[in-house]
């Protein structure tokens, strides 16, 4: 790593996309510049840097800007590809499998979840079974391995392990026990929790809730 | 390429998804079996090595399955590294611009195309415009280069052209030109119908027109 390179987070504290990031900047070592972006009140800075989505988190390695998480977690492996761990392994059907399930996740569990806090009644319910099924899936794919990243995080593992912050919203406006219907997930949770980079990365649960909580104040007038 | 290696491409004939695939292994010169999935009755086989999505496309390259498309566009650039063209470029920042684009493209533009022809009202105009955004931005991307990939079909060129065939389609019913709208864009797919990976693998324009009309009549009585 050159010692002028310029590396910024921008990104929101709670959002489970930018935590990605800064599990995969704190498994690789590398120092990083971190701005909070105002979501309420978004920065021109933000739209000159993510023009067509305008959302955080955004990396800007030397003045560039690399949008989307998984697709950061990717250019962070590929840039920094020295410095260990590598989030993917080298056998191509192995990256296959890996990329498969991120995509899985990104693309299903925040907008299913999302159901169980802002949905009332039956919407509750449906968002509580969709993400019981995408975890049992997911939980499925993990089987006896100690991280889907075989013995290290790995893709699967970071995009999957932010979402932990948020499991005691979604058990409480649900009405479930993650820990009942995946124990081997809630294992899985709990071995990344106890890596260093995981756990200075992830935000509190209960502040997450209360914030989770004043947003549905605000703009759902629950 | 080894003797014995065994490639299956699970596909059906109007899948833009698919075609990509099929303009992937062309480019690269990989032969490979093709079995037409019935989509309305689908095999046990398909279920087999898609579990989760059960949806084609799914390449089984020595019975592995992949599944999704661009993630068998990786795969394959990766597994067939020595066959050029290269569908990424080796540089991790040109890495990740093609990866943000050809995601944007996959998450949005079939989806916003559906309300053109499924929708109705109001919800076909907001089906138009959402595709016209999406049309332009890419068109923005791609600027005065000829491909994506540069002098090359790339990433983004492969996971965009086939929607090419179905122009007609949303034209026809959501009643506008977007060789008006989008003369830069409509250049570039003329190019790469002068390709023969392209043009032997997309479907016939009218009869995907046809297909969709059937279709139509058949789901929503329309």
């Amino acid at each position: 790593m050159m010692n002028d390179e310029e590396v910024i987070l921008v990104n929101f504290w709670s959002s489970p996309f930018g935590c990605r990031v800064k599990i995969a900047m704190e498994e690789k070592g590398i120092p990083y510049k971190y701005i909070e972006e105002d979501l309420f009140n978004k920065s021109s800075f933000l739209s000159a840097i993510n023009p067509v989505h305008k959302k955080v988190p955004v990396l800007v390695h030397n003045h560039k800007p690399i949008c989307e998480s998984l697709n950061i977690l990717e250019y962070v492996d590929e840039i920094w590809s020295d410095r260990s761990p590598r989030f993917l392994a080298s056998d191509p059907h192995q990256r296959a499998q890996a990329r498969f399930w991120a995509n899985f996740i990104d693309r299903e569990l925040y907008e299913a979840s999302q159901k169980i806090y802002i949905g009332k009644g039956e919407e509750q319910v449906v968002g509580k079974n969709e993400v019981l099924r995408i975890l049992k899936l997911v939980e499925g794919e993990l089987g006896d391995k100690p991280f889907f990243g075989g013995d290290n995080l790995g893709l699967v593992d970071i995009t999957l392990v932010p979402f932990y912050s948020r499991f005691y919203t979604w058990e409480t406006f649900g009405k479930f026990s993650i820990e009942e219907e995946c124990p081997g997930l809630m294992a899985w949770a709990k071995r990344c929790m106890q890596k260093e980079s995981v756990a200075k990365s992830l935000p509190d649960p209960l502040k997450t809730y209360n914030f989770i909580l004043e947003l549905n104040k605000y703009y759902y007038k629950k």
